[in-house]
């Protein structure tokens, strides 16, 4: 077989279909995120406003989290040497985990190297090892935790995204002793609805199910410390297993489980995932656990996104694009045809200095193709004006469908 | 079920086995590395010289890997803020693909979060997408790359470790046309033996396989210029698929993969592993491509950890205790009973101030526990004498076998 003709093949077909990615080469500036520098394929250099990131609060360049990690670099070094058995656990990572733990009211939390690990390795480590375990899985769940559930060879059950009638009909028709896993997220990343965790817990509870919840795009967000949907709802100590990231809103890089000492031990025990790979550096855990810590105590980042993505919504309904309404910080912008969201992106990126990476096909279904942006505490009206400018010029460009506009 | 109870139960098994973990909690101090601070449970403090670190070299701590860190971290901030695709990829990701496919002398790099990540991503995608392809694993590879095998669900043939007799046979049974990715380490980590790398791409071409060489324990250290042991016998440009990590020898954290420029564009179009994560810190990859690029200049460090290494042995000759002859910088100290292993382990850290993690069943077969040292161009000779003397003490104590002294 000529191998490299069949990846040239491969990806011929990816090209053709539009889901062929180029990544966007950037230069963020501390403290002056969100505006970056972008490198073109020819090494051409111009400024840029990021739109799209994940640091949802800018807390990749908070004071705080970075002098942790140059205090961290000086007094530690740069990598942990080892895994976490052999000689790769720092007192950084023990203080971190100590952190998390106290973030969701649970006896203990666990580290892995990125949320993707966690999800995998612990999702596929709980429903591998629990005997005769099956998993009722949120329709919409993270590639992380479809390929723990795949890893686990376990029984998998696809309930209806945010159903609860549902989920309840297939947990009436699955064994009463049988051991169970309600895995869902609280934000789900692409449209931005969020799920009904207590009603979700009853259910589990009425069948006697475990519930391991995603919260990547709510840590740090949601709650008044930070300890995301469960925790402004009230129902933290009724989820058995919350997962999220130091890689979003807390600004750095990681994944984490928090749960009951036994859980958390069992997974740390028994995780291909967890025990045989390098410990995350200790500048890592340290830069993260200030940010945590921050945001434990600060609510001003997340009052100020929540201003910016109201005032966002607003000035788009103003001139009538097209946006999912949800109750997160996430706005999908509605272009609904591949080749017009590249373009737009395209055009965006190249003529307005504006970032925003195009959302296709098989991210999302066919039809729903969008521009995911995401508002933040850095981003000032200065940016957002030029952003809704450029929009409303594109999506005149474009003849693209607009909403009515509201009374006026 | 009562979940709690079952993963105490787990846990009480392994305990029993004598295979529950304990991590040691360590403060490595920058400069003064391989000499460190260990809190015990109670929070008590004492120093500790490292002897099992996977931070093969001591660049962990080099200047110049923390300037660069530092430089990037005042640069661009603490983390990426997204995946590769999604506002993640930073100009210092763009530029350490570049060093290391220069190190590899390939045409083109991809980095994961993790050296366990590129594994299971890479050789699972590759041998998922490639039809009707059978790997040819090494019977002693890496956790990773089984789980990777595992993910892809293809065929898979299990040849006897280094046994070219065997691989041939497994080959001449296959089907000329059936795709065939050959897997396996340069240098295995626990027994600290070198693959045949010559001899197994010359059955590869024979047999129509792709070569796929894990070089975790050898980029860095072998080689002209840390290119591995592929580089040093002179074959790097025979392997198609070189893997490799940044979280040992370079002292930082993060894999990579390196080839083809078509088989690496596939594998970052098709692995879910690598698609769906956060991109690691900019500080991150800027540290390991500084490590790289001065590993690449200066043989120093190399030629320091092989006189360091011969030292030891020479040491563990001279008072006869028993330790695997090999050709690697690895030094497995041969024990053989899971209970003094431990023994040995606890009474070295807390009465000698030596740290060294035992390794029992099932990282490696029963009968054959060890204490797995590595020595370090960063340990005088003073550090490696307590060492010789505590080991004297404790195989005294333990009344363990003494291999026959050289003729004295």
């Amino acid at each position: 077989m000529d191998y490299n003709q069949f990846f040239d093949g491969a990806l011929s077909d990816l090209r053709e279909q539009g889901n062929y990615r180029h990544f966007a080469d950037l230069e963020r500036r501390t403290g002056d995120f969100p505006h970056a520098t972008h490198r073109d394929a020819a090494g051409k250099e111009r400024p840029v406003t990021i739109w799209c990131s994940n640091d949802y609060l800018g807390m990749g360049q908070h004071p705080k989290v970075l002098t942790a990690m140059h205090d961290a670099l000086d007094r530690s070094g740069a990598g942990a040497g080892g895994t976490r058995n052999i000689s790769g656990t720092t007192h950084d990572h023990v203080l971190l985990e100590g952190e998390l733990a106290d973030l969701h009211g649970k006896e203990a939390a666990l580290l892995f190297t990125s949320g993707y690990v966690s999800n995998w390795a612990a999702l596929g480590t709980l429903a591998a090892k629990i005997p005769n375990c099956v998993i009722l899985s949120d329709a919409l769940n993270h590639a992380s935790m479809i390929e723990g559930m795949r890893h686990s060879r376990a029984q998998r059950v696809i309930w209806k995204h945010n159903d609860l009638n549902d989920l309840r009909a297939h947990l009436e028709t699955l064994p009463k002793d049988q051991p169970k896993i309600i895995a869902f997220e609280s934000v789900y990343s692409m449209d931005g609805d969020i799920a009904p965790i207590a009603e979700i817990c009853d259910l589990a509870e009425e069948f006697g199910a475990l519930t391991y919840l995603d919260e990547v795009h709510a840590v740090g967000m949601y709650g008044p410390r930070g300890g995301g949907v469960a925790e402004r709802d009230g129902v933290m100590d009724r989820v058995d297993i919350i997962q999220g990231t130091l890689g979003k809103a807390f600004g750095v890089v990681g994944g984490y489980i928090t749960g009951s000492a036994q859980m958390v031990d069992f997974v740390r025990s028994f995780a291909s995932g967890f025990i045989f790979t390098t410990a995350l550096p200790p500048a890592v855990a340290a830069g993260a656990a200030a940010s945590i810590r921050h945001l434990k105590d600060s609510s001003a980042e997340r009052m100020l996104q929540r201003a910016r993505v109201a005032e966002l919504r607003a000035q788009l309904d103003q001139i009538g694009i097209p946006h999912i309404p949800n109750p997160s910080h996430i706005i999908p912008v509605m272009v609904g045809d591949p080749v017009k969201c590249k373009f737009i992106s395209d055009k965006l990126l190249n003529e307005h200095g504006v970032y925003i990476q195009p959302i296709n096909y098989p991210t999302v279904p066919k039809g729903t193709e969008r521009l995911r942006i995401t508002p933040s505490p850095v981003h000032s009206a200065e940016d957002m004006e030029r952003l809704v400018t450029a929009l409303e010029d594109l999506w005149h460009q474009c003849e693209l469908a607009r909403q009515p506009m509201a009374a006026q």
